[in-house]
């Protein structure tokens, strides 16, 4: 593969990404400052994911918020591909929607694809991704949703709801059309050729309840939006409003290229891993600095291509300032790889000490989330 | 279209049936003088369904005799598209397997697919799909069925249970294989592309919820016999034993050629239909009658062609004798087609009315059928 390729498919992110070749690959818009302008005037402050571009793109946001204003609350939609546990990448979205949570007084629904991820794994069986669903929820509402506003669900589990809403959808899709969009082909089991009809089901399903239209928000990793622009393209056919998008950027493996991944445990610091672990994999990760103490003195090292750079950025530094010089230093070869590895380990095991701690009491709170039918 | 030619798919059955050629087409087998000793043993007398050929071809029913007699008790499944209402000839497989439930001790799994006819027919909406699932519930009711052992289920409503199945089936079912087998192609919709896994999910669900291999055995028309040549396939790989399968032959139009279809109102005799009705329907239907008395005198008729005949031979003359007469009267000339008419829309008029009472009556027991999740 050619360094200027890359790949993002809601099954596989590979190369180094371009998200302004994203934006206009998949006709999504830049979060432009005047957006960020008038989200600022509902939350008086800007998540650091929107100040840093974290959140790059979006689809209708901006009607979002026209519908807000004139008094038509939405709702958040977000969810998990349970295929593994938690890693702190998948942490991204759901950090930015409880801030969004917060700020708009949204209700969020939450959906677990156990399904898909069984249809699409070869490896795995329906208990196996249903225990991750699980394992996952924990993550989730470690993240602190308020659980009066908040439902998660697992396809398996509430396919009763789900399928009546997705079967409607499915009516007015055809294999042409998801061939199109999610490259699939003959060989492709009739399981995943539904799939994009449970996940649409959720953009839907509080209008439908509820009996009249609700606006939808849906907060992820831009590598799901092919699966929304097929459920806007559907939306009017069903008299229901097209769900708006709001899209992160991926979170970096600790290895070179790609991001982190389930399926290969050393790029990727879990929710569940030790203090200890979490330090292993960081001291073993992929670094912007030079092959020498000597010459990272003489040329300073690449925070833009460096995980654990990205790590500060995204998580572990949300002072501006402090980040600025954190990025100078590394860029001036006063900061050692070494050093920053040190650093990082610190704030990753406060950060995972903490989290486990909130990931142990969530057991108790899982039934006030879980939906079922 | 040829006269030779007809086409039998689970949508569509059209032209003059060969069901010898279609025992060739769909590699079945035909229901031998040797098979029928074989179930006289157990039931000591046979339906006339059997005696007659109204069921003439069959899958593994051998193997399920087999089973049952080292002690292994097999399951019933069968079920009904809910696109309208019940008409007679929908009768002609519940009869027959309430008569296998009675001789076998068997349980029964009755399938609803309002969705799948929701998905096929692009008038029809599922609420429409839903009441009539429950409109057709009152005739599987009325037929007698032991509502200890019969478990009727709409799939909108069971989709719980039944989706898991389905999933784990459909892991194992491309798009290929269902272009093959039913036909589909680019701008088939991706619930009815989907929808195969639901139809096949009842035969292995009571296995799978009794964590041991049942036998199951389904009675049903023999143009549904392609969703239980996929399930047969699959069902090795999920280490489940194949569905076997007795088909029966179409129950005839009243107008000439084809099947009774709901979607054509004076074609059938409904199970709703006032006697006065079906009176008029019958006095209006094709006959293998000449077009004068004298001619009918001098030539006789064509029972072999005549839907009048039919109804005898299906329902309404169940003594071998007194059809063989009938047969001889209207070839001889004796009979003419306004009497036959005649006398049968009287034995349309008491099955009617008896059936309505029945159906009434079943308003009262649905909730001892209806499973839920």
């Amino acid at each position: 593969m050619d360094e200027q390729e890359f790949v993002v498919t809601p099954w596989e992110v590979r190369g180094k990404v371009d998200y302004e070749k994203l934006i206009r690959d998949f006709g999504t818009n830049p979060i432009t400052e005047d957006l960020l302008e008038r989200i600022r005037k509902h939350t008086h402050e800007l998540h650091p994911f929107l100040r840093r571009g974290a959140f790059f793109s979006h689809r209708d946001f901006d009607w979002i918020l026209d519908k807000y204003e004139v008094g038509e609350k939405f709702f958040l939609y977000t969810g998990r591909g349970p295929s593994g546990h938690t890693h702190l990448g998948h942490l991204i979205p759901w950090i930015f929607t409880k801030y969004l949570q917060d700020k708009f007084d949204a209700e969020l629904y939450f959906q677990m694809t156990d399904d898909e991820k069984f249809l699409h794994d070869p490896e795995l069986n329906l208990n196996e991704t249903t225990k991750y669903a699980y394992e996952n929820a924990l993550d989730v509402i470690a993240c602190g949703f308020d659980p009066k506003k908040t439902f998660i669900f697992l396809d398996t589990e509430y396919m009763k709801t789900l399928y009546k809403i997705a079967a409607q959808f499915a009516k007015h899709v055809t294999f042409s059309t998801v061939k199109a969009a999610f490259g699939f082909d003959a060989s492709t089991n009739i399981g995943l050729i539904f799939f994009p009809s449970i996940q649409a089901a959720p953009c839907f399903f509080p209008s439908i309840l509820k009996g009249k239209n609700v606006p939808c928000l849906i907060p992820a990793a831009i590598d799901q939006s092919v699966y929304w622009r097929v459920a806007r393209d559907v939306a009017p056919k069903l008299g229901l409003y097209k769900p708006a998008e709001i899209h992160s950027k991926f979170f970096p493996s600790l290895m070179r290229g790609g991001k982190m991944s389930a399926s290969e445990p050393e790029t990727a610091i879990f929710t569940i891993d030790s203090p200890k672990v979490a330090k292993r994999k960081i001291g073993n990760a992929f670094t912007g600095g030079q092959p020498t103490i000597k010459e990272q003195r003489e040329k300073g090292g690449n925070p833009d291509i460096c995980p654990i750079y990205f790590y500060e950025y995204f998580l572990f530094d949300w002072d501006d300032k402090s980040l600025a010089k954190t990025y100078r230093s590394c860029r001036d070869g006063c900061l050692l790889c070494g050093e920053h590895k040190q650093t990082l380990a610190k704030s990753v095991k406060s950060f995972l000490t903490e989290h486990q701690k909130k990931r142990e009491k969530a057991r108790d709170k899982m039934e006030n989330f879980i939906l079922r039918d």
